[in-house]
Formats: structure tokens, sequence, C-alpha cells
């Protein structure tokens, strides 16, 4: 049997195996799902061993564990292609807002709703099942594969950059694929070959040393939640240009070449407003949504918070109010050096009369990947043998911190095959992944393997 | 006995019933406290027959009951008194800042520790005991008196403006006493004779119809914590003044002998700054401390919510926001004026890319009395009486909207007199009320009761 029939006659058992996976709330944020993260890990480690991986192991490190299994048997003449994805999942909050329960894996027309269907679970599965179903049906692997997936990413992968520098001869390769972005749009697949960075702060504002009643002190001290607007009303203009300065100094402007290529993107933008619920999209004056949203650095507030949010009215002059904001970042931008220009505006633009604490989270640098790159040029026959085209080449908003990291410390370029969606509501409520683009996905990642082991390496 | 022994002799017993009403927690802002609203008010009831009230009554609103009763008996040229208090309390959150949990007073010091201690379950309890100290060794009263305690004034006293209506010749009184405001400082007592109104509003930002990656979409479409911080930054510019259009127009300027008198209040600055921790003070340009906390009107945000608050990083791009934001008002500033001048004004500066609501919670008018008023020269009195020296004649910054309904439909002023602190930490954690104010509280009740029986009546 070819393993392409493996995984059509396999299929129903792949989705159940995914279910399974998804039911463990495995969220890297909450300290309290600490058994959780490990749960994950011991499932995926039986499917690397179940599979036919050799030297499968559970790595601990200070935090999360990372699972690792290999097969080198096609031997130092074929390309070694690092695999990797994460099992952490983000938190499901807010949970009213989902339409069955996040940990509940629940299939609506074509898609599987749960928290992780797409990111990362459902589209990193789709590698253990393609290797599964090239092992059970020809005995081998037409490539050296390792496989490796973390369970911190969602946190800013604090652990996995040392367990790359100790494990450099182990995890040694020519590329590394990662399956965790997203397709052009549905049945419209794209190699991503841009990623932005990030810098994730925390913003914290003190005002007096407890909380007063607003009538007997109002007027009289500095609010912290009026400071706190003010600061990060601070941070942008109404053209929605950043103000931090030197933010921009880095940033390598978009070519005359990528501008033209991202406007003939098949974009709509009244469809993208549509979707969104929107009436008027708002960004960076002088850039086109696409550009935005993929090419130029941001600047978000990711949740705020001060005084009383209850039920009613509490006539409350707060003592404390806080904010997490980040950063996409776009080649050169450096995180700390971003992290620092930040920090220092947000105190000198700090009105008087607070005291303001600003923490750096995690961050990590944007990715570009050259466009002939042969890994890339494997992954688009893949895609053309399985979608029946060619896919778009695009740069992507998001940040996959580590994509810099493997250039850093593996020194390879990293493949993102995105098996996802935009509309998969990723970090949100009703996380889903096209159950159809699950099974696509097995039998892309089966094909790469085949035209990897084929492609001309680049000189 | 006189009233005074009795006080004396009974205080034990008056603060253990005292107790047993902080222990209840009619918390009015949260719809599942009604239970303890209801044992409340049932407990005053029982108290009120206890010390020999008539006519007492539990007056269903459709809302939180009313308390009722009085003593008619003085006759009709005698002048007879409403007093006037509530046993709702605000909510206890933050609860981890409590030192003692809020609804099990504990005395530590010479001051007892509980929501509603001094705010004012406390306060107004002291009249309680003052007419039962009356009662018991006189077996009379020295003027008529309508005692009324109402469970919503923490939410804006809705279900009581019609209930005056109503009962408007039940409820025909001379004067108002409330105790429900602060002394100037530890043994300095106080008479307000001018307090603040409050317009409180509800501000709700809607950007995309759902929670996006701040990475797919970041740059491309408003963010709605950022567009609410953009509003609220706008209120007011750097010297404290609020830029809402027309805000200012009724409000009444201090004249050059308030602004003498207030000068002289003995006011530390250094100590006030001390005291809440803060190295600077910030207000209106142009006003004083104490012209900011008491005379001049305030906007303040006293809540604010939107996106990821929990711990670690999500890279969430939310879809909504919203703040509570409050203003204190002064004469003659109207509260649905002012709620319309701040709605149409958020509207007009809310960045485009979001659609915002603004609700209006509640309001009240500020109140002034004459200083002359015999109300006020028989309560300053009784403050000589028991304190030892005259009080001070201060305007206070809170808002007690009720005290403006009473002139409005009894057509008659308010005596403020106040036993609690500034530094009781009322609607924060760790509320406390002095255990000896409570004590010459009582004893200033009473004796106001015999001053007022005396003291010529206004021309």
């Amino acid at each position: 049997m070819s393993y392409l029939n493996y995984i059509d006659e396999n299929f129903e058992r792949f989705k159940s195996e995914l279910f399974d996976l998804l039911r463990i709330p495995s969220i890297s944020a909450v300290s309290s799902n600490r058994p959780d993260i490990k749960r994950a890990a011991h499932y995926l480690k039986g499917q690397f061993e179940h599979i036919g991986l050799n030297n499968v192991d559970l790595h601990d490190t200070p935090g999360n564990p990372i699972v690792y299994g290999e097969y080198l048997e096609a031997g130092p003449d074929k390309p070694t292609v690092l695999i990797y994805g994460h099992y952490d999942v983000q938190p499901p909050e807010p949970l009213d807002l989902w339409q069955t329960p996040p940990f509940e894996p629940t299939v609506r027309g074509e898609d599987v709703y749960a928290r992780g269907a797409s990111d990362d679970k459902g589209q990193s599965f789709t590698h253990v099942k393609a290797i599964e179903s090239w092992l059970k049906t020809e005995g081998r692997l037409p490539v050296n594969v390792k496989l490796i997936l973390e369970g911190e990413e969602e946190i800013g992968s604090a652990h996995l950059v040392p367990f790359l520098r100790k494990h450099k001869e182990m995890l040694a390769c020519d590329m590394v694929l990662i399956s965790d972005t997203s397709m052009f749009d549905k049945n419209v697949p794209s190699l991503t070959y841009g990623l932005r960075g990030l810098a994730y702060m925390q913003v914290f504002v003190q005002g007096t040393n407890r909380d007063l009643h607003s009538g007997a002190y109002g007027g009289a001290v500095q609010n912290p939640l009026n400071a706190l607007c003010e600061i990060i009303a601070g941070l942008k203009n109404k053209d929605g240009v950043i103000q931090i300065p030197g933010f921009y100094d880095d940033v390598v402007d978009l070519t005359p070449e990528e501008r033209e290529a991202a406007a003939k993107l098949p974009f709509n933008e009244q469809a993208f407003k549509d979707s969104l619920g929107i009436t008027e999209v708002f960004g960076e004056k002088g850039y086109t949504t696409i550009e935005r949203k993929s090419s130029r650095p941001t600047l978000d507030v990711n949740g705020i918070w001060g005084g009383y949010q209850g039920e009613g009215a509490k006539t409350v002059l707060p003592a404390k109010a806080g904010a997490k904001i980040s950063m996409r970042l776009v080649p050169d931008q450096d995180p700390k050096k971003i992290a620092q220009l930040f920090s220092d505006y947000v105190k000198k633009i700090a009105p008087s009369g607070v005291s303001v604490i600003v923490e750096e989270h995690h961050g990590g640098h944007a990715a570009m990947t050259d466009l002939n790159f042969y890994g890339l040029q494997a992954a688009a026959k893949a895609f053309h043998d399985i979608y029946g085209k060619a896919p778009l080449f695009a740069r992507e908003g998001g940040s996959i911190p580590i994509v810099a990291d493997f250039r850093k410390i593996l020194g390879v370029d990293s493949i993102l095959m995105g098996f996802g969606l935009n509309s998969d509501a990723i970090h949100a409520p009703n996380e889903k992944f096209s159950l159809q683009d699950f099974h696509r996905g097995i039998k892309t990642s089966a094909k790469f393997l085949e035209h990897l082991a084929t492609t001309p390496k680049n000189e």
C-alpha cells in the first residue's frame, strides 16, 4: 500500500488520536496546568515510539519537557530535516465565548473546535502521522528526520534555546520544518518566508499606597489608571506611527519588488473587514493592510487592568494599574534594544505623581528565509502535488522567535509549511482546524519528505 | 441615670450590636448578596423596635428595603429631624489586601476593621444608640425624630427618591441629619456644609467581532484597548484640566473668602503625601490640594479592563475594552447635562475603527448648606460639648446625591455630622472606624437632640 492510501485508510484513527491530544489542557502560561503539560508530553512520547522513531525521549528542562525522536537511517548523503512544533497552548479565556468547551474537541462542519486545534497540536501532528505513514508502508523514510516538540512556545520558549545549545550535535540538520502558520486562504497554500519578531512588555503604574475614595481624594492625587492611559496614548500618534525614539531605526524597508508582490496577493479588503465585523481598517499611515499586518512593526495593548471591574459602580480611586503591551518587530530590529527603548520612553512620558515599573516579558527576532532555498522548493512541490496548485510565497505577521534561534544556533533556515487559516481563531475563543487540511497536511508532509530526497541542494 | 452615663455603661453592648451588623455582607452592587441586604434590614428593624421607636416598618421597594421608625411625641412646636443613613456597603475587593476578613469585624488598637465600619453602618448606628439612650433614661426625645436607613446608597439610591416623593408627608421635617462624612482630622470635629455631586459613566469600546492573534492581525486593525486609552487620555490635559467642552460652564467659582478659609484649615501637605506614600500631588492647575479635593470638579477612571489579565503573556488583540469613569461635580453643575457632554465628547474623540457605547450609571447634584442654619448651630454646640472644641466648617469632596434630593423633594437642608476619618479607608481594603469616635458619636448625637430643642429657629 502507498503511504497516501495508508493516510486515507487510517484517517479516522488519526483524528481520534489528535482529539485525545486536544483533550489535554496543556496551558503553559498557567502554573497549575503543569500536570497537563506532562500528560501531553507523555502522550506524544508514546506516539513517537508507536510510529517507529528511534532514541525517543522526554528531555527535562527547568520548565516543561521537550519530546524528541529521530530517524537517521536515510544515510549521511541525504538531507536531515528537523521538524519542530509545540504541544503547549494559549489560555482559553474568555471561557464564556466558547460555543463548546475548549478542551472537548467538537466537530462542526468540516472543522474541529478546540484550544490548540490549529496552534499547534493539529498542525504539528500532521508530521507525526506523515512519518508513521512512510514507516508503516515503506519501512523507511527517504530523508533523515529529527522530530522535536516543545511545551513552552506560548510563553517564549525560554528553555528551548539552552536545549538547542546543549544538544547542538544531536540536533544538527540542514533545515527546520515548522507547521505553525496559516495558508493565505482556504485552498490557497502558502509558504511563509518572513516572520515578525516580538518584544512583550508589562507596565505597572503605582499611585498612592492604597485604594482611596474618589470623593475624598479625587482631584488631588494622580490616578494611576488615567496615568497609564496617558502613557499608552503617547506610544502612537493619530497616524498609527509609534512614537518611541529610535524604534524604526533598524527597520529594513520593504523593497519596491516586495511591495509590488504584496499588492498582487489575492486579498480582498472588504471581505477582510466583513469577516472581522469592522467598517474601517486602521494602521500605520502610508502602508497597505497586507503590509501593515505582515511586514511593518506594531505596538498593541494585549491586556489592561486596574480598579473595579465588577458589576455596578464603585467610586474608588485605585492605587495601581497595569498593562501587557507587545510590539511585533521586523528585520533588523533587535528585541532587547526595542525593549530598552520602550522602557526608557514609558518612564520618560509617565506623568508626575505615579511610579512606573516596566518589565520585559519575552522577545524574539524577526526571520526571513531565502526564496531559492532547496527545502522551500521541495515544500512547494509537495503543496502542488496535494493541493493541485503552487503555493504563494508571503511574509506573515506572527512571531516564531525560535526560527531566529534556529538560524543563530544551528545555522539553518526554517520552512514554514502552514496548514492553518487566519480564520482559525488561534489565541481566541472557538479555535478550530480544518479536518480536510489536517488530512491534506499529513499528505503534504509525507510528499515533502519524498521531494526533499531528490531536490538538488543549493550550492 | 443621665443619657451620657447610660451610653458609658452600655457601650460594650453597643459595640457588640454594631459588630453583629458588620458581619452581614450587605453589598448592594452584587445581586447575589440580596439575601444579606434583607438580613441587615431585618436586623435594623429589630433594633428600631427594641429602642422604642414607633411605626417601625420595612418598606419594600423595587430594589432594597428601606427601614423606617419615628418618634413624634415631642409635639408640633418642636423641630422634626429626619436622620438618614445607609446599611448597604461597597464591594470588599481586592480581598487579598485585607489584613482580616472584611465581614469579620476585628478590633486592632482603638479601631474596628470591617467593610462598612465607617461607611456607613458604624456612623449611622450612633444615632440608633443615641435615641435608645434618651428613651431608656428620659422616657422621651426632646425633638421629633424620623429615622430612615436605606440599602442602595452605594449604587445610587435609585429607589429612595421615588420613596421620598411617595411618602413626602410621612417624611416631612425641618432638617435632615446625616453621619456619612469625615472629621477634618482625629480630634478635629467638622461640619461639612458642601458636598460634591457625581456623574458615573461606563464606556465600552468594541473593535473586531472576536479576539484576534496579535501577530496575524496586529497593525492592520484598531486595537480597542489602545483606542480606550487614547479616549481617556483625551479627557484631561497635562495640567489636569478637563477637556470636555462646556464641562466648567456652570461651575460656581470659589469666592475669595472661601479660598482664604480653606487656606487656613489645619492641613499639612507633606503629612498628606506621606500618609499616601506619594512624593507629588497632582491636580487641576491653579488650585490648592484642599480646593482640588473638596471644591473643584474631577474626572477619574474607577476601573478599566480588556484583553488578557492573567499570569504570563498572551499575544491577543482583544475585541473589546471597557472603563468606569466618574466625575465629581460642584454647584451648579447638573449631572444629567454633564453626562451628556461626556458622552458626546467621548464619541467625538474616539479614533476610527472602533465603535463606542457610553452608559450613564448614576449621578447626583452637589449640595451646600447655609452656615447660619440653626440645625448646623445645634450640631456645632453638640460637638463642642463632647469633643471640647468648636467644629471646623468645611466642604468635602465626596457625594451624597440624596442631600440634593432632600432639598428638592422635602425642601430642607442637611446637617452632615461626620464621625469618620479620611484615613478610614472607606471603599478600600481594611476599612476601619474609631471605637472612640463611635462612643463620642453616640454622645454627640444625643447632645444634638438636646440642643436642637432649644436653639432658636431661623426666621
